[in-house]
Protein backbone atom coordinates (compact mmCIF):
# COMPACT_ATOMS: atom_id res chain seq x y z
CA UNK A 1 0.00 0.00 0.00
CA UNK A 2 2.88 2.18 0.86
CA UNK A 3 4.28 1.84 -2.86
CA UNK A 4 1.33 1.96 -4.99
CA UNK A 5 1.09 5.57 -5.10
CA UNK A 6 4.28 5.10 -6.89
CA UNK A 7 2.62 2.73 -9.55
CA UNK A 8 5.13 0.53 -9.26
CA UNK A 9 5.77 -2.99 -11.04
CA UNK A 10 5.43 -5.54 -8.02
CA UNK A 11 7.86 -8.59 -8.89
CA UNK A 12 7.62 -11.96 -6.09
CA UNK A 13 10.76 -13.76 -5.59
CA UNK A 14 10.42 -17.43 -5.11
CA UNK A 15 10.76 -18.07 -1.61
CA UNK A 16 12.20 -21.16 0.71
CA UNK A 17 11.69 -22.19 4.04
CA UNK A 18 14.55 -20.42 5.44
CA UNK A 19 15.55 -17.15 2.86
CA UNK A 20 14.79 -16.64 -0.73
CA UNK A 21 15.36 -18.43 -3.53
CA UNK A 22 18.81 -17.10 -5.35
CA UNK A 23 18.25 -18.38 -8.59
CA UNK A 24 14.75 -16.77 -8.48
CA UNK A 25 16.02 -13.20 -7.47
CA UNK A 26 18.90 -13.24 -10.27
CA UNK A 27 16.72 -13.94 -12.92
CA UNK A 28 14.48 -11.11 -11.75
CA UNK A 29 16.94 -8.34 -10.50
CA UNK A 30 18.32 -6.74 -13.73
CA UNK A 31 15.51 -4.78 -14.02
CA UNK A 32 14.51 -4.26 -10.68
CA UNK A 33 14.29 -0.95 -8.24
CA UNK A 34 15.15 -2.35 -5.50
CA UNK A 35 14.70 -5.47 -3.20
CA UNK A 36 12.27 -5.18 -0.29
CA UNK A 37 12.19 -8.06 2.46
CA UNK A 38 11.29 -8.84 5.84
CA UNK A 39 14.22 -11.83 7.05
CA UNK A 40 12.49 -11.86 10.79
CA UNK A 41 8.86 -13.58 11.23
CA UNK A 42 7.48 -12.00 7.96
CA UNK A 43 4.37 -10.94 7.57
CA UNK A 44 1.84 -13.15 6.45
CA UNK A 45 4.01 -16.17 6.48
CA UNK A 46 6.14 -16.04 10.17
CA UNK A 47 9.69 -17.24 8.03
CA UNK A 48 12.46 -15.92 8.69
CA UNK A 49 15.74 -16.13 6.78
CA UNK A 50 18.39 -18.52 8.36
CA UNK A 51 22.29 -17.11 8.66
CA UNK A 52 23.67 -19.13 5.62
CA UNK A 53 20.62 -17.38 3.45
CA UNK A 54 21.02 -14.02 4.40
CA UNK A 55 25.14 -14.59 3.81
CA UNK A 56 24.22 -15.62 0.64
CA UNK A 57 21.98 -13.26 -0.23
CA UNK A 58 23.84 -10.54 1.40
CA UNK A 59 26.62 -11.21 -0.76
CA UNK A 60 24.76 -11.81 -4.09
CA UNK A 61 22.84 -8.25 -3.69
CA UNK A 62 26.43 -6.43 -3.26
CA UNK A 63 27.52 -8.22 -6.32
CA UNK A 64 24.73 -7.04 -8.50
CA UNK A 65 24.54 -3.44 -6.95
CA UNK A 66 20.42 -4.45 -5.84
CA UNK A 67 19.73 -2.25 -3.23
CA UNK A 68 17.81 -3.88 -0.33
CA UNK A 69 15.06 -2.59 1.60
CA UNK A 70 15.30 -4.28 5.07
CA UNK A 71 11.98 -3.76 6.57
CA UNK A 72 12.23 -5.22 10.69
CA UNK A 73 9.25 -4.46 12.46
CA UNK A 74 9.08 -8.01 14.42
CA UNK A 75 12.75 -8.80 14.64
CA UNK A 76 12.31 -8.16 18.97
CA UNK A 77 9.56 -10.76 18.98
CA UNK A 78 12.06 -13.76 18.87
CA UNK A 79 10.79 -16.89 21.42
CA UNK A 80 13.78 -19.15 21.84
CA UNK A 81 17.05 -17.38 20.16
CA UNK A 82 17.68 -14.05 18.69
CA UNK A 83 17.56 -14.01 14.64
CA UNK A 84 21.06 -13.72 12.81
CA UNK A 85 22.32 -10.45 11.97
CA UNK A 86 20.55 -7.81 9.30
CA UNK A 87 21.15 -7.77 6.24
CA UNK A 88 21.77 -4.02 6.31
CA UNK A 89 24.74 -5.06 8.98
CA UNK A 90 26.73 -7.31 6.67
CA UNK A 91 26.50 -4.36 4.21
CA UNK A 92 25.07 -0.65 5.20
CA UNK A 93 25.85 1.01 2.27
CA UNK A 94 23.92 -1.67 0.59
CA UNK A 95 20.32 -0.51 1.53
CA UNK A 96 17.85 0.93 3.92
CA UNK A 97 16.47 -0.77 7.49
CA UNK A 98 13.12 -0.11 8.53
CA UNK A 99 12.30 -0.56 12.43
CA UNK A 100 9.61 -0.16 14.36
CA UNK A 101 8.05 0.25 17.94
CA UNK A 102 4.43 -0.52 16.60
CA UNK A 103 5.06 -4.10 17.43
CA UNK A 104 6.98 -4.06 21.00
CA UNK A 105 5.39 -0.82 22.65
CA UNK A 106 2.18 0.56 20.68
CA UNK A 107 0.95 0.50 17.08
CA UNK A 108 -0.46 3.79 18.18
CA UNK A 109 1.96 6.20 18.44
CA UNK A 110 3.03 5.40 14.54
CA UNK A 111 6.78 5.80 15.24
CA UNK A 112 9.68 4.00 13.85
CA UNK A 113 13.12 4.48 12.30
CA UNK A 114 15.69 4.05 9.21
CA UNK A 115 18.97 3.42 8.98
CA UNK A 116 20.61 4.13 5.87
CA UNK A 117 23.51 5.46 3.99
CA UNK A 118 24.29 8.93 4.46
CA UNK A 119 23.92 9.54 0.56
CA UNK A 120 20.52 8.62 0.81
CA UNK A 121 19.77 10.92 4.05
CA UNK A 122 18.64 14.09 1.77
CA UNK A 123 16.39 12.81 -0.15
CA UNK A 124 14.30 10.54 2.90
CA UNK A 125 14.39 14.05 4.77
CA UNK A 126 12.39 15.63 1.09
CA UNK A 127 10.16 12.80 1.15
CA UNK A 128 9.15 12.82 5.26
CA UNK A 129 9.17 16.44 5.30
CA UNK A 130 6.61 16.15 2.12
CA UNK A 131 4.85 13.49 3.61
CA UNK A 132 3.88 15.06 7.05
CA UNK A 133 6.55 17.65 8.05
CA UNK A 134 8.08 15.19 10.90
CA UNK A 135 7.01 12.37 12.82
CA UNK A 136 5.38 14.25 16.56
CA UNK A 137 7.63 15.37 18.84
CA UNK A 138 5.45 14.20 21.50
CA UNK A 139 5.62 10.63 20.40
CA UNK A 140 9.56 11.06 20.00
CA UNK A 141 9.87 12.20 23.51
CA UNK A 142 8.09 9.83 24.96
CA UNK A 143 9.57 6.79 23.42
CA UNK A 144 12.78 8.45 24.26
CA UNK A 145 11.87 8.26 27.96
CA UNK A 146 11.18 4.36 27.68
CA UNK A 147 13.83 3.63 26.14
CA UNK A 148 16.41 5.73 28.30
CA UNK A 149 15.20 4.59 31.82
CA UNK A 150 15.08 1.04 30.90
CA UNK A 151 10.99 0.00 30.48
CA UNK A 152 11.23 -1.64 26.65
CA UNK A 153 14.33 -3.96 27.81
CA UNK A 154 12.36 -4.98 30.37
CA UNK A 155 9.26 -4.72 28.49
CA UNK A 156 9.70 -7.16 25.38
CA UNK A 157 10.90 -10.16 27.01
CA UNK A 158 7.42 -10.21 28.49
CA UNK A 159 5.82 -10.11 24.87
CA UNK A 160 8.44 -12.53 23.98
CA UNK A 161 7.21 -15.01 26.39
CA UNK A 162 3.08 -14.22 26.18
CA UNK A 163 3.32 -14.70 22.55
CA UNK A 164 5.48 -17.87 22.61
CA UNK A 165 2.81 -19.32 24.70
CA UNK A 166 0.13 -18.41 22.24
CA UNK A 167 2.15 -20.05 19.57
CA UNK A 168 2.48 -22.55 21.58
CA UNK A 169 -1.57 -22.63 22.18
CA UNK A 170 -2.47 -22.59 18.39
CA UNK A 171 0.17 -25.32 17.14
CA UNK A 172 -1.46 -27.63 20.12
CA UNK A 173 -4.68 -26.65 19.24
CA UNK A 174 -3.84 -27.55 15.43
CA UNK A 175 -2.33 -31.01 16.16
CA UNK A 176 -5.30 -31.85 18.17
CA UNK A 177 -7.93 -30.67 15.34
CA UNK A 178 -6.19 -31.97 12.51
CA UNK A 179 -3.97 -34.99 14.13
CA UNK A 180 -2.90 -36.39 10.40
CA UNK A 181 -1.87 -33.17 8.89
CA UNK A 182 1.77 -34.75 8.58
CA UNK A 183 0.39 -37.89 6.95
CA UNK A 184 -2.10 -36.67 4.73
CA UNK A 185 -1.26 -32.90 4.09
CA UNK A 186 -3.92 -32.62 1.01
CA UNK A 187 -7.03 -33.51 3.10
CA UNK A 188 -5.93 -31.73 6.23
CA UNK A 189 -5.04 -27.96 7.44
CA UNK A 190 -1.59 -27.75 7.25
CA UNK A 191 0.95 -25.01 8.86
CA UNK A 192 4.31 -24.05 9.95
CA UNK A 193 6.33 -23.80 12.81
CA UNK A 194 7.24 -19.76 13.30
CA UNK A 195 10.31 -19.03 15.88
CA UNK A 196 9.23 -15.32 16.57
CA UNK A 197 6.45 -13.03 15.73
CA UNK A 198 2.72 -12.71 15.72
CA UNK A 199 1.55 -14.90 12.64
CA UNK A 200 1.40 -18.61 11.02
CA UNK A 201 0.79 -19.48 7.76
CA UNK A 202 -1.48 -22.34 6.85
CA UNK A 203 -3.00 -24.06 3.68
CA UNK A 204 -6.21 -25.56 3.58
CA UNK A 205 -6.76 -29.21 2.45
CA UNK A 206 -6.95 -29.46 -1.48
CA UNK A 207 -10.06 -28.00 -3.36
CA UNK A 208 -10.74 -25.62 -0.81
CA UNK A 209 -10.26 -21.73 -1.10
CA UNK A 210 -9.19 -19.40 1.89
CA UNK A 211 -11.53 -16.39 0.56
CA UNK A 212 -14.35 -18.75 -0.26
CA UNK A 213 -14.47 -20.57 3.44
CA UNK A 214 -14.21 -17.02 5.22
CA UNK A 215 -17.80 -15.91 5.47
CA UNK A 216 -18.21 -19.88 7.01
CA UNK A 217 -15.35 -19.51 9.37
CA UNK A 218 -17.02 -16.29 10.35
CA UNK A 219 -20.12 -18.26 11.08
CA UNK A 220 -18.75 -19.99 13.38
CA UNK A 221 -16.97 -17.28 15.40
CA UNK A 222 -13.38 -17.63 14.03
CA UNK A 223 -11.42 -15.23 11.63
CA UNK A 224 -8.21 -15.52 9.62
CA UNK A 225 -6.25 -13.27 6.44
CA UNK A 226 -6.73 -15.19 3.26
CA UNK A 227 -3.28 -15.17 1.94
CA UNK A 228 -4.24 -14.69 -1.74
CA UNK A 229 -3.73 -10.95 -2.20
CA UNK A 230 -0.01 -11.43 -0.31
CA UNK A 231 1.03 -12.43 -3.26
CA UNK A 232 2.62 -10.39 -5.85
CA UNK A 233 2.09 -12.70 -8.95
CA UNK A 234 -0.52 -16.14 -9.10
CA UNK A 235 -1.70 -16.61 -5.30
CA UNK A 236 -1.98 -20.04 -3.45
CA UNK A 237 -5.61 -19.50 -2.99
CA UNK A 238 -5.58 -22.58 -0.42
CA UNK A 239 -3.29 -20.35 1.87
CA UNK A 240 -4.36 -18.12 4.88
CA UNK A 241 -2.81 -16.52 7.73
CA UNK A 242 -3.41 -17.12 11.88
CA UNK A 243 -2.55 -14.87 14.30
CA UNK A 244 -1.74 -16.17 17.69
CA UNK A 245 -0.96 -12.57 19.19
CA UNK A 246 -4.29 -10.87 20.23
CA UNK A 247 -6.59 -13.68 21.21
CA UNK A 248 -5.89 -15.25 24.29
CA UNK A 249 -4.61 -19.04 24.48
CA UNK A 250 -8.34 -19.86 25.65
CA UNK A 251 -9.67 -18.37 22.58
CA UNK A 252 -7.23 -19.55 20.60
CA UNK A 253 -8.19 -22.90 21.42
CA UNK A 254 -11.76 -22.14 20.72
CA UNK A 255 -10.98 -20.30 17.65
CA UNK A 256 -9.03 -23.39 15.94
CA UNK A 257 -11.79 -25.67 17.52
CA UNK A 258 -14.34 -23.00 15.27
CA UNK A 259 -11.74 -23.31 12.31
CA UNK A 260 -11.55 -27.33 12.03
CA UNK A 261 -15.58 -27.47 12.33
CA UNK A 262 -15.92 -24.78 9.23
CA UNK A 263 -13.50 -26.93 7.31
CA UNK A 264 -14.89 -29.96 7.85
CA UNK A 265 -18.40 -28.74 6.85
CA UNK A 266 -17.01 -27.67 3.77
CA UNK A 267 -14.77 -30.52 2.92
CA UNK A 268 -15.98 -32.98 0.13
CA UNK B 1 6.37 21.15 -0.47
CA UNK B 2 3.27 18.19 0.27
CA UNK B 3 1.76 19.13 -3.65
CA UNK B 4 5.55 18.60 -4.53
CA UNK B 5 5.60 14.89 -5.04
CA UNK B 6 2.95 14.91 -7.83
CA UNK B 7 5.19 17.62 -10.03
CA UNK B 8 2.01 19.86 -10.21
CA UNK B 9 2.41 22.49 -12.71
CA UNK B 10 1.38 25.63 -9.63
CA UNK B 11 -0.18 28.96 -11.03
CA UNK B 12 -0.53 31.92 -8.41
CA UNK B 13 -4.14 33.72 -8.20
CA UNK B 14 -3.49 37.83 -7.91
CA UNK B 15 -4.18 38.82 -4.49
CA UNK B 16 -5.68 41.82 -2.99
CA UNK B 17 -5.87 43.00 0.60
CA UNK B 18 -9.06 41.54 1.47
CA UNK B 19 -9.73 38.46 -1.01
CA UNK B 20 -8.35 36.78 -4.56
CA UNK B 21 -8.77 38.84 -7.82
CA UNK B 22 -11.29 36.87 -9.55
CA UNK B 23 -10.50 38.14 -12.54
CA UNK B 24 -7.22 36.79 -12.48
CA UNK B 25 -8.61 33.87 -10.91
CA UNK B 26 -11.34 33.13 -14.42
CA UNK B 27 -8.40 33.93 -16.51
CA UNK B 28 -6.93 31.16 -15.10
CA UNK B 29 -9.39 28.40 -13.61
CA UNK B 30 -10.07 26.61 -16.79
CA UNK B 31 -6.75 24.68 -16.62
CA UNK B 32 -6.57 24.34 -12.68
CA UNK B 33 -7.32 20.91 -11.25
CA UNK B 34 -8.63 23.00 -7.78
CA UNK B 35 -8.07 26.33 -5.86
CA UNK B 36 -6.00 26.20 -3.03
CA UNK B 37 -6.74 28.97 -0.37
CA UNK B 38 -6.02 30.11 2.74
CA UNK B 39 -8.32 32.57 3.69
CA UNK B 40 -8.09 33.42 7.73
CA UNK B 41 -4.83 35.27 8.29
CA UNK B 42 -2.98 33.52 5.71
CA UNK B 43 1.25 32.84 5.47
CA UNK B 44 2.68 34.41 4.93
CA UNK B 45 1.20 37.41 4.15
CA UNK B 46 -1.36 37.81 7.27
CA UNK B 47 -4.23 38.52 5.00
CA UNK B 48 -7.36 37.88 5.16
CA UNK B 49 -10.49 37.53 2.97
CA UNK B 50 -13.54 39.76 3.94
CA UNK B 51 -17.32 38.61 3.80
CA UNK B 52 -18.05 40.15 0.16
CA UNK B 53 -15.02 38.05 -1.33
CA UNK B 54 -15.87 35.30 0.12
CA UNK B 55 -19.51 34.84 -0.56
CA UNK B 56 -18.15 36.57 -4.83
CA UNK B 57 -15.24 33.50 -4.56
CA UNK B 58 -17.55 30.96 -3.37
CA UNK B 59 -20.44 31.68 -5.77
CA UNK B 60 -17.52 31.88 -8.76
CA UNK B 61 -16.20 28.19 -7.74
CA UNK B 62 -19.50 26.89 -7.75
CA UNK B 63 -20.31 28.26 -11.07
CA UNK B 64 -17.49 26.97 -12.89
CA UNK B 65 -16.87 23.77 -10.54
CA UNK B 66 -13.84 24.71 -9.44
CA UNK B 67 -12.36 22.79 -6.45
CA UNK B 68 -11.44 24.79 -3.63
CA UNK B 69 -8.68 23.76 -1.04
CA UNK B 70 -9.29 25.47 2.21
CA UNK B 71 -6.85 25.51 4.56
CA UNK B 72 -7.31 27.25 8.30
CA UNK B 73 -4.97 26.53 10.97
CA UNK B 74 -5.21 30.02 12.02
CA UNK B 75 -8.81 30.85 11.90
CA UNK B 76 -8.82 30.09 15.57
CA UNK B 77 -6.18 32.62 15.86
CA UNK B 78 -8.31 36.24 15.48
CA UNK B 79 -8.15 39.35 17.43
CA UNK B 80 -10.99 41.38 17.79
CA UNK B 81 -13.87 39.20 15.97
CA UNK B 82 -14.07 35.94 14.44
CA UNK B 83 -13.82 35.77 10.51
CA UNK B 84 -16.38 35.19 8.21
CA UNK B 85 -18.37 31.70 7.62
CA UNK B 86 -15.47 29.54 5.70
CA UNK B 87 -15.91 29.06 1.48
CA UNK B 88 -16.60 25.30 2.45
CA UNK B 89 -20.00 26.31 4.72
CA UNK B 90 -21.00 28.02 1.88
CA UNK B 91 -20.50 25.25 -0.64
CA UNK B 92 -19.87 22.29 1.66
CA UNK B 93 -20.19 20.03 -1.69
CA UNK B 94 -17.64 22.08 -3.64
CA UNK B 95 -14.25 21.43 -1.59
CA UNK B 96 -12.09 20.25 1.31
CA UNK B 97 -11.59 22.30 4.22
CA UNK B 98 -8.77 21.32 6.19
CA UNK B 99 -8.05 22.24 10.17
CA UNK B 100 -4.99 21.60 12.41
CA UNK B 101 -4.34 21.34 15.99
CA UNK B 102 -1.02 22.53 15.26
CA UNK B 103 -1.23 26.53 16.21
CA UNK B 104 -4.00 25.78 19.22
CA UNK B 105 -2.46 22.86 20.85
CA UNK B 106 0.66 21.64 20.28
CA UNK B 107 2.36 21.39 16.85
CA UNK B 108 4.66 18.24 18.52
CA UNK B 109 1.13 16.18 18.04
CA UNK B 110 1.23 16.75 14.64
CA UNK B 111 -2.99 16.41 14.13
CA UNK B 112 -5.54 17.41 12.15
CA UNK B 113 -8.66 17.11 10.34
CA UNK B 114 -10.45 17.40 7.16
CA UNK B 115 -14.00 18.45 6.18
CA UNK B 116 -14.86 16.65 2.88
CA UNK B 117 -17.86 15.57 0.37
CA UNK B 118 -18.83 11.75 1.57
CA UNK B 119 -17.72 11.07 -2.16
CA UNK B 120 -14.14 11.89 -1.76
CA UNK B 121 -13.80 10.11 1.66
CA UNK B 122 -12.91 6.56 0.16
CA UNK B 123 -9.87 8.33 -1.89
CA UNK B 124 -8.97 10.14 0.98
CA UNK B 125 -8.61 7.57 3.10
CA UNK B 126 -7.00 5.47 0.68
CA UNK B 127 -3.92 8.18 0.49
CA UNK B 128 -3.89 8.47 3.99
CA UNK B 129 -3.33 4.44 4.61
CA UNK B 130 -0.47 4.48 2.08
CA UNK B 131 0.63 7.28 3.42
CA UNK B 132 1.38 6.46 7.33
CA UNK B 133 -2.04 3.80 7.73
CA UNK B 134 -3.40 6.42 9.73
CA UNK B 135 -2.28 9.27 12.39
CA UNK B 136 -1.31 8.20 15.64
CA UNK B 137 -4.49 6.71 17.93
CA UNK B 138 -2.68 7.68 21.31
CA UNK B 139 -2.54 11.42 19.81
CA UNK B 140 -6.14 11.36 18.76
CA UNK B 141 -7.33 10.09 22.21
CA UNK B 142 -5.27 12.75 24.16
CA UNK B 143 -6.84 16.05 21.49
CA UNK B 144 -10.45 13.97 22.41
CA UNK B 145 -9.82 14.24 25.87
CA UNK B 146 -8.56 18.07 25.91
CA UNK B 147 -11.80 18.80 23.78
CA UNK B 148 -14.26 17.01 26.01
CA UNK B 149 -12.93 18.39 29.07
CA UNK B 150 -13.18 21.95 28.35
CA UNK B 151 -9.31 22.51 27.99
CA UNK B 152 -9.21 23.94 24.31
CA UNK B 153 -12.24 25.97 24.52
CA UNK B 154 -10.26 27.68 27.50
CA UNK B 155 -6.57 27.53 26.04
CA UNK B 156 -7.62 29.25 23.03
CA UNK B 157 -8.76 32.79 24.15
CA UNK B 158 -5.39 33.18 26.02
CA UNK B 159 -3.41 32.33 22.60
CA UNK B 160 -5.34 35.11 20.93
CA UNK B 161 -4.81 38.00 23.66
CA UNK B 162 -1.17 36.41 24.14
CA UNK B 163 -0.84 37.27 19.98
CA UNK B 164 -2.74 40.18 20.19
CA UNK B 165 -0.43 41.87 22.85
CA UNK B 166 2.47 40.49 20.92
CA UNK B 167 1.07 42.13 17.31
CA UNK B 168 0.11 45.48 19.06
CA UNK B 169 3.84 45.78 20.37
CA UNK B 170 5.74 44.59 17.07
CA UNK B 171 2.84 47.35 15.08
CA UNK B 172 4.34 49.90 17.65
CA UNK B 173 8.14 49.04 17.49
CA UNK B 174 7.97 49.22 13.65
CA UNK B 175 5.65 53.08 13.89
CA UNK B 176 8.69 53.69 16.59
CA UNK B 177 11.85 52.76 14.45
CA UNK B 178 9.58 53.55 10.74
CA UNK B 179 7.59 56.89 11.56
CA UNK B 180 7.91 57.77 7.96
CA UNK B 181 6.55 54.69 6.72
CA UNK B 182 3.02 55.72 5.54
CA UNK B 183 4.40 59.12 4.16
CA UNK B 184 7.63 57.85 2.21
CA UNK B 185 6.91 54.43 1.89
CA UNK B 186 10.05 54.03 -1.19
CA UNK B 187 12.42 54.80 1.56
CA UNK B 188 10.81 52.49 4.47
CA UNK B 189 9.55 49.30 5.76
CA UNK B 190 6.24 49.26 5.09
CA UNK B 191 4.28 46.32 6.78
CA UNK B 192 0.48 45.21 7.65
CA UNK B 193 -2.38 44.73 9.92
CA UNK B 194 -3.25 41.53 10.43
CA UNK B 195 -6.34 40.78 12.23
CA UNK B 196 -4.95 37.72 13.73
CA UNK B 197 -2.55 34.73 12.99
CA UNK B 198 1.02 35.07 13.31
CA UNK B 199 2.83 36.95 10.86
CA UNK B 200 2.69 39.94 9.27
CA UNK B 201 4.15 40.74 5.39
CA UNK B 202 6.55 43.84 5.47
CA UNK B 203 8.51 45.70 2.16
CA UNK B 204 11.78 46.78 2.17
CA UNK B 205 12.88 50.05 0.80
CA UNK B 206 13.62 50.38 -2.61
CA UNK B 207 16.52 48.94 -4.08
CA UNK B 208 16.63 46.01 -1.33
CA UNK B 209 16.60 42.84 -1.53
CA UNK B 210 15.35 40.36 1.30
CA UNK B 211 17.78 37.50 0.69
CA UNK B 212 20.57 39.81 0.96
CA UNK B 213 19.82 41.90 3.78
CA UNK B 214 19.27 38.26 5.81
CA UNK B 215 23.03 37.63 6.89
CA UNK B 216 23.35 41.17 8.10
CA UNK B 217 19.92 41.04 9.91
CA UNK B 218 20.99 37.70 11.87
CA UNK B 219 24.23 40.02 12.36
CA UNK B 220 22.70 42.23 14.52
CA UNK B 221 20.77 39.43 16.15
CA UNK B 222 17.34 39.19 14.53
CA UNK B 223 15.91 36.98 11.60
CA UNK B 224 13.23 36.94 9.47
CA UNK B 225 11.78 34.90 6.64
CA UNK B 226 12.17 36.07 3.18
CA UNK B 227 8.96 36.50 1.22
CA UNK B 228 10.39 35.21 -2.30
CA UNK B 229 10.26 31.55 -2.00
CA UNK B 230 6.33 31.52 -1.13
CA UNK B 231 5.70 33.57 -4.73
CA UNK B 232 4.50 30.75 -7.22
CA UNK B 233 5.51 33.42 -9.86
CA UNK B 234 7.79 36.12 -10.15
CA UNK B 235 8.29 37.44 -6.59
CA UNK B 236 8.47 40.67 -5.34
CA UNK B 237 12.43 40.27 -3.09
CA UNK B 238 11.80 43.31 -1.33
CA UNK B 239 8.98 41.37 0.43
CA UNK B 240 9.10 39.41 4.00
CA UNK B 241 8.04 37.75 6.85
CA UNK B 242 7.61 38.83 10.51
CA UNK B 243 6.50 36.58 12.96
CA UNK B 244 5.36 37.83 15.80
CA UNK B 245 4.31 34.71 18.13
CA UNK B 246 7.71 32.61 19.52
CA UNK B 247 9.33 35.79 20.85
CA UNK B 248 8.48 38.14 24.11
CA UNK B 249 7.28 41.81 24.08
CA UNK B 250 10.60 42.56 25.36
CA UNK B 251 12.27 40.54 22.41
CA UNK B 252 9.71 41.94 20.09
CA UNK B 253 11.05 45.99 20.55
CA UNK B 254 15.08 44.28 20.48
CA UNK B 255 13.92 42.44 17.05
CA UNK B 256 12.62 45.33 15.26
CA UNK B 257 15.43 47.71 16.33
CA UNK B 258 17.44 45.41 15.56
CA UNK B 259 15.95 45.06 12.09
CA UNK B 260 15.83 48.84 11.39
CA UNK B 261 19.70 49.19 12.48
CA UNK B 262 20.62 46.66 9.26
CA UNK B 263 18.04 48.37 6.93
CA UNK B 264 19.51 51.99 7.37
CA UNK B 265 23.01 50.11 7.50
CA UNK B 266 22.60 48.35 4.28
CA UNK B 267 20.15 51.76 2.80
CA UNK B 268 21.80 53.91 -0.23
Amino acid sequence: MAFTPMEPEVVGVAGLADGLDLADLAAKSAQARFLYVLPNFQNPTGRSMGEASRAALSQEAARTGLPIMEDNPYGDLWFDRPPPAPLTARNPEGGIYLGSFSKVLAPGLRMGFIVAPKAVYPKLLQAKQAADLHSPGFNQRLIHAVMQDGFLDRHVPTIRSLYKAQRDAMLQALATHFPEAASQPEHNLTWNTPAGGMFLWARLPQGMNAVDLLPHAVDQGVAFVPGAPFFAGPPDTRSLRLSFVTPSVDEIHLGVAALALAIRARQV
